[in-house]
């Protein structure tokens, strides 16, 4: 019928269809192909049009003929220009939406993605999500920062120009807080990192797994809370983003781009989101956490029980889905 | 900019645009009107078609003019039929798909909803509510009890028969047990329930209410995660939602409808998602909780921030809102 599995990094259990699964192809949705133009007069993305955006935070290349760029987001949720502190209101806490919100611009092409890309020009926006991800644990008063990318209206956006966001937060967002605490408590009972643990596991098991490169592996969580949720974890325990090498950035280019390029041609580039996991800023000292990166494609709506539980309801298989991911040809 | 505003009963921060929050009106989306027949032959959940649909475990009025009655879901994630109790596998913890999934079928016409039915029409669903969350106490091995509903695609269903589910589960949901424990660690701090104070602050406040009747209060949350996010609670304190009485039935009825015909007329028809939130069977003999019904608009995406953080932007003001609602003339 079906079966529960337990999520040892989030601590939640997922409920997975077995019996009544659907099939890998099941969830190929045929879209219309809209053929993009590589330039586009009012794309504030695009260039020549840098005069459209906010100010530049970071770019790689010259002002003319930039390789990626970021800037602040125009329509951003937080903002340095806010004041920080908690206030008290009768029973309500509240504090100013402090913090920062970036575009992280990933290529000049409007009608390029991270699937079509040359691996150098992947490698150049995890060089982008470096920096500026360094800059912002130098700002008073951030606690955590969050980058990750929503691809196609499914995943929130609307936006063409291939582009990734940063979103610094003044507070631990709980679902990090959890995170953290459930691989803390895991090192205190076993003495090993639970993500360590979990790559081992998979790579002996292999049956879940998706891509092996020199310092990074892709795979299909056990207990994914949706179906293709894929975890791409580096083989070194590193708490913390910021910590990341160029050769291994080198190498989480080429497997970040090949796992995407299996989603792209395996299931017709459905929409999906990806975010990199990392401990938060004050913590980065800490080795009790592994940061990893979470790519959830979107391709079922979480209704009333989802909403009500906090439980998910998973309808593939994360075996039959990694061995339909693996055999996609590139 | 905008404001970070603490929810004290989820324990999450929630980012409300403030000065750039869209107006109530920006939330309508036009869309086709689909005029649905009373009576659909091939609809499982109409009468005369009682065969199609799996054992009936609750009937209210006769055999062949039934009222309202519920069935095991057909599809269910979970059922009774399946063994019950974790395994180990390697470092991996599962179990079977214990527990149990019903279609609580809310009327015989096929073309009604909520906002439109009678006053004891409303009623009748509340007493199946009830009795389908009692039965499920009864069975050994259920551990929480989600009563919730579907309402469009956007919420998760595409079914037009008006309908609520039940999901049982065999063990308690994360988000059911972080909402317990943050409300006994607010009992154990301050002597008091979190509900009661918030429902004391909010009919002095007076801002954020929709609808006060003699036992229930609807009102949009102060850091509700998104927009028209709404919380009905009953003004007793209770923490179990076995422990309903009549009256109080009676009056969630009008309360439950009125509140959503708020939204009917006011946002015309928007998808969303309602659910009962209420401690865990095992703990109904505690206090430490408070019973309450949340609706949920479906009227925005999550996206990469709000999946990589936990943490969601509400691009409404509740305050705003709630105003609107309360001046939509029904």
């Amino acid at each position: 019928m079906s079966e529960l599995r337990y999520n040892l990094v989030s601590g939640e259990w997922v409920i997975v269809a077995t019996e009544r699964a659907k099939r890998p192809k099941d969830f190929l949705k045929v879209k219309e192909k809209k053929e993009l133009p590589a330039y586009k007069d009012n794309c504030p993305f695009c260039p020549g049009n840098e005069k459209l955006t906010p100010a530049e935070t970071y770019r790689l290349g010259d002002e003319k003929s930039w390789k990626v760029r970021s800037v602040t987001n125009l329509f951003g949720a937080l903002s340095t220009n806010t004041e920080h502190g908690r206030k008290l209101e009768g029973l309500y806490l509240s504090m100013g939406g402090f913090g920062n919100s970036e575009v992280l611009i990933e290529h000049p092409l409007h009608n390029t993605i991270i699937p079509l890309m040359k691996d150098e020009e992947v490698e150049n926006i995890i060089h982008m999500y470096k920096q500026r991800y360094l800059a912002m644990t130098r700002v008073e008063g951030i606690e955590a920062i969050i980058i990750f990318k929503n691809h196609g209206p499914m995943a929130g956006t609307s936006l063409e120009h291939p582009h990734s966001q940063l979103i610094a937060t003044p507070i631990v967002p709980p679902q990090v807080r959890g995170r953290v605490e459930k691989a803390t408590h895991y090192f205190d009972m076993t003495g090993q990192c639970v993500f360590c643990r979990t790559l081992e596991e998979e790579l002996k098991a292999k049956k879940r797994l998706i891509l092996e490169t020199d310092k990074f592996v892709s795979f299909l969580p056990y207990a994914g809370s949706s179906p293709f949720t894929m975890w791409l974890f580096p083989r070194r325990h590193m708490a913390y983003f910021g910590h990341i090498t160029d050769e291994e950035i080198k190498d989480l280019a080429i497997n970040l781009k090949t796992t995407l390029q299996k989603l792209y041609y395996g299931l017709e580039n459905p929409d999906y989101n990806f975010t990199i996991r990392s401990i938060p800023v004050k913590e980065r000292g800490t080795e009790y956490f592994h940061w990893y990166i979470s790519i959830i494609p979107r391709m079922t709506q979480p209704a009333g029980f989802e909403l009500g539980s906090g439980m998910f309801i998973n309808t593939s298989l994360p075996e039959e889905a990694a061995e339909f991911l693996r055999q996609v040809k590139i």
